[in-house]
């Protein structure tokens, strides 16, 4: 199934709504979250990706919600590379309570890669052998 | 295809990123501007209904980027209901540049109507009616 | 008293925190919408002066909260130049429940002008000079 | 000088603006991070208290920037008590760079003890004595 990477972190009362619960946007960011760490651990940051003029843009993303996270909570963010070729990269989410191991939502991102002046491009290297070889 | 709303504004500084363009998680804050228009377009306020102890929570939530939005340029929001049930609510979003009226982003959002408990109910009356009727 | 540009909108559900009321740090982003329209009533746009490679970058940034603003709500926010020399250039901001009137907030932003490459510059022209008039 | 907590964490790309800087009204959501930390370290979570009807609604609040943060910099909060009492309490925070331990930003919050129906009250055992024993 390749690899996974894990981030964790709390809710911040700044995420909540007046519904009580986090505010469904702050999902996508928290997705991001995991982006950068799934970088980290197939060993780049994605600091340095963008300085080689390479951005991930996002073409596409989606949310399912399944149960409600609150403030204080830990979150448990699983991120792994579902697809991957020169042109796209999609990475899959799974967002849970980190205490109670219930799954709270589940998403996906689809990547471009952008250059600084908009152009499209490819995956540069080293990070698409990165990105590969743990898949 | 029923009754589409129409919602307008300036994009923020603080909706920007690095990457000079809007992070794509603002564009479901965005959906839920064009909701809580589509809600007044058609008779109440979103606010209301919650008093009246019926939140529109969001089961599922999707978004494919088109084009970049820019820090100031005019947005606009075309909203209108897809789907509609007792049970289920789903909302479709054009978002443009309301300049050059290029479409930036088309989105989508699942609802289910959930009580203050957290219990899912149904859409109460008069709120399933006003959003019948124009339909 | 100078010149006072005048802002409105509704709050965002996004905006709002558990508490059921407006998030605290939301106010600072009000404060850059009256400050994006306080530019244009005194003629030009705040992203023309970036691409004339002069940023307002805040150095100081406060707010008194006197009572709470909530979802829906319409939110006024009068803008005003405070102080200004070629060096700093202080905004003062009365947020206000554009319904009743009430004073929500009153907020305070010092900004110096800094270059992209970091290097902090003076408000070059014309926008020094449409910035003065008006005070 | 007082009990002070640490909090850590990356920044993340959401919170940047199209400066490529971390913008500014996040800082005031990394105090509220900050808080919550301070809360811990103290012997309780904020989230009890408002379970026992004693929200810490924000009164007044001001950052002073000093140097610019960016993505993925690891963040350190330094949260202290500056003043307390049964009807207010000011936090102070200094934020650094973790990894250069430069001073990013200071700033302060002062709160007020708010029940649900908002009418002001005093902050509640065993809280009071918890956030006094250890300045």
């Amino acid at each position: 199934m390749g690899h996974t990477s894990e981030s964790r972190f709390r809710v911040r009362y700044a995420e909540t709504d007046k519904m009580g619960v986090v505010y469904y946007a702050n999902y996508f960011v928290w997705m991001e979250v995991g982006r950068t760490d799934y970088c980290k651990t197939v060993g780049f940051s994605y600091r340095d990706m963008e300085r080689d003029d390479a951005n991930m843009a996002v073409a596409d993303a989606s949310c399912r919600y399944i149960a409600p996270a609150r403030y204080d909570d830990e979150i448990l963010i699983r991120t792994s590379v579902e697809k991957l070729n020169r042109r796209l990269i999609t990475f899959a989410y799974t967002i849970s309570n980190a205490a109670t191991e219930q799954v709270l939502a589940e998403g996906r991102t689809v990547h471009i890669t952008v250059r600084k002046d908009g152009k499209t491009s490819s995956i540069p290297e080293p990070y698409f052998t990165l990105l590969s070889k743990l898949q």
